[in-house]
């Protein structure tokens, strides 16, 4: 059968927009290599902030009986529905039980979203630079993408309005990260969150708000969440996970979105997965039943923040004049930005042979505008290796403006 | 801001197409019950069959790290592929790394297919009847689906030919659960799975090859599978899933296709969910590394056997004359007709009043066409607990016929 077989696949439409990672070729990139490599490019949790002992208890606790690997109910298993509402009591993500869907992560709440609004051609608009792998699941459904500029107070609401302007009809969906925003590091001040709803209103578009960095805040004052300020509207669909404050590889999140489209979403979510896995739901439940999440996330804080310093302290000793940076309050990313002559791409390989990774910054923008800039990670790093890293980094700059 | 919110959200036109699961509703009506039923409705592993310590033996070996927490590589982790690999050599489904994507259980892996080959009005091809979630997700990407019927040697080849020239085009995709099909219970014979491939060639057809049940043989002499037979033909896309051999929970399933399918398959679940939950990968490749599976899959196919044996016993004594039924070789459903006087829908709510559950067969047919059908699993229910559930059953059509 092999002589004979056809040399293409009758692969549909939707195939020309499924658009890899460069994060996630850069992950199998640095797997490859074998020297010391101080690594900004990853968005994990610090392998140190991972509670491993409490998932280990948890999973002693949780996954005893057979009804631990049953299928589990689509919209999510109920104990971790319980423990995720106790949760959010009080919080700015506060909900109620028929809003919510667990998810495998939050990556599958922008699928899920995508899924249920999106139609080919559809306009999307997305922040530039963007958070690549939320936008591509745009992309995965044919949408048109327009790139909304973010500044130091987030997306740009002028910048919307005019793309919208421009592109001469209203989008479908407005994907956002409002705060601690990947990659930049910036937050949606309160008045441009309180603008994009009215527009979003107006529109009749769907806020796509996903804020998976909300709860890692290290500094400055607390902003309400998209969620919290719809009060209910029901354009506004959240995406939350437990990927930054737990661990990611669980892939549980949640979708809080208006309960009318609950059944749609379990529908949707069975043609994807049936359910969410059922041991990571139940380890989640346990460990948060336990209540060890305030101490976890209070540690995580103190922690980012002692690293968010130590790169800006570092930065600034090594790379003031030749570049700015971001000041995130906190979240995982900060943004750099060199002036028009240096080319993060190309500066990629030397920096990676200087032993120090990062992700530049055209990875960030499917219009590829940001061929100066790049990506820090300072979450999964300890102050000491920040100080090692940003000094390889100079080097690197050093040696490619000298050539 | 809730008095002026619109009324209606902007779904895309896919939402028309996301349809619900009998079978999901089915889970639902029956966990609110709270009399004594036996349970044939749904398709789990008896819980007996959970090889719930090794799991948890697993969970403690394979857990201990910040690494078993991580994201995954998208493609699944090295020592699930490795292992995985390992433990297919010399059977059917015996493959190479490259052909090899692991995935969110079999649904994800159907999710993939239909994501990379459908584009809406595609003809899809479904037996009929079919298993309702894998035709939900062809539904989900907007195909148009044509039934085609399923006898005692499976999917006919026939049927198949006639609808392709009524339809007046070929299919993108040939879906079929070739071997102990849900819901049939009857496998496609050798001559035909030949027949089939041979047609799809001709075509430049998909054949989605969806076998969770091949590796439960308990009688008869083994076929080949599609993937085997298909000796390397890009055009035979196979999923699997450890859901029925292990625990459906975990949600670990695997893709087998063409190598020139790897990085699209991988763009295609970044955009969904990242990666498959690591801890469970873990556990799985720690069950595979110690050994269990195969003295587990040979204790399962003795009292799959043993289950099946006593329904067929019972609905001998208690249905002969008024119903027909399949007599599988492996898996875990077997199908029973009635002569055209007995709706199974309208039988259902006496049933579970009478302590029995089952799923009318219309559930799985999108034409609806088995209103005098239903599928029962005996893989579930223990010998003596399966001839009272058949007893039942008979009681409950006794009593709608003497209506």
């Amino acid at each position: 059968m092999t002589t004979d077989t056809p040399t293409t696949l009758p692969l549909g439409s939707r195939a020309d927009y499924l658009v890899g990672s460069v994060i996630d070729s850069s992950t199998s990139l640095l797997a490859k290599q074998t020297h010391d490599i101080v690594r900004f490019a990853m968005g994990s949790p610090a392998a140190e902030a991972i509670p491993t002992e409490q998932l280990g208890e948890a999973a002693r606790t949780g996954l005893t009986g057979a009804d631990a690997f049953d299928y589990a109910a689509t919209e999510g298993d109920p104990p971790l529905r319980t423990a995720l509402l106790e949760m959010l009591e009080g919080t700015t993500d506060a909900t109620t039980d028929e809003r919510l869907t667990i998810t495998a992560g939050g990556m599958q709440g922008l699928d899920l979203a995508a899924k249920l609004f999106i139609d080919p051609g559809d306009l999307v608009t997305v922040e530039s630079p963007t958070y690549t792998n939320g936008s591509a699941t745009a992309l995965a459904y044919q949408a048109e993408l327009a790139e909304i500029e973010v500044d130091e107070d987030g997306m740009s609401i002028d910048a919307l309005r005019v793309a919208v302007d421009r592109a001469g009809r209203t989008p479908k969906l407005i994907y956002t990260v409002p705060t601690f925003q990947n990659p930049s590091g910036t937050s949606m001040s309160l008045a441009r969150r309180q603008e994009l709803l009215e527009l979003a209103r107006g529109w009749g578009s769907v806020v796509l708000d996903d804020d998976p960095y909300g709860m890692l805040r290290f500094a400055g004052d607390p902003v309400p969440s998209l969620h919290e300020l719809a009060d209910g509207d029901p354009l506004v669909f959240s995406v939350r996970t437990f990927s930054k404050i737990i661990a990611p590889g669980l892939r549980v999140g949640w979708v809080d979105a208006d309960p009318s489209l609950g059944q749609l979403l379990i529908h949707a979510k069975q043609s994807m997965d049936t359910c969410t896995n059922l041991p990571a739901q139940r380890m989640v439940a346990e460990f948060l039943r336990a209540g060890h999440l305030e101490e976890h996330l209070a540690t995580q804080r103190l922690e980012y923040r002692r690293r968010k310093e130590a790169m800006q302290e570092a930065l600034t000793e090594h790379l003031s004049g030749r570049a700015t940076w971001t000041d995130p309050e906190g979240g995982f990313f900060l943004w750099v930005s060199f002036g028009t002559g240096l080319d993060t791409e190309a500066l990629f390989e030397t920096a990676l042979a200087d032993g120090v990774a990062y992700i530049p910054g055209n990875a960030f923008s499917p219009g590829r505008r940001f061929p100066h800039d790049l990506r820090l990670c300072f979450a999964s790093t300890p102050p000491d290796r920040i100080r090692e890293g940003v000094a390889r980094l100079a080097r690197a700059v050093d040696a490619v403006e000298a050539r």
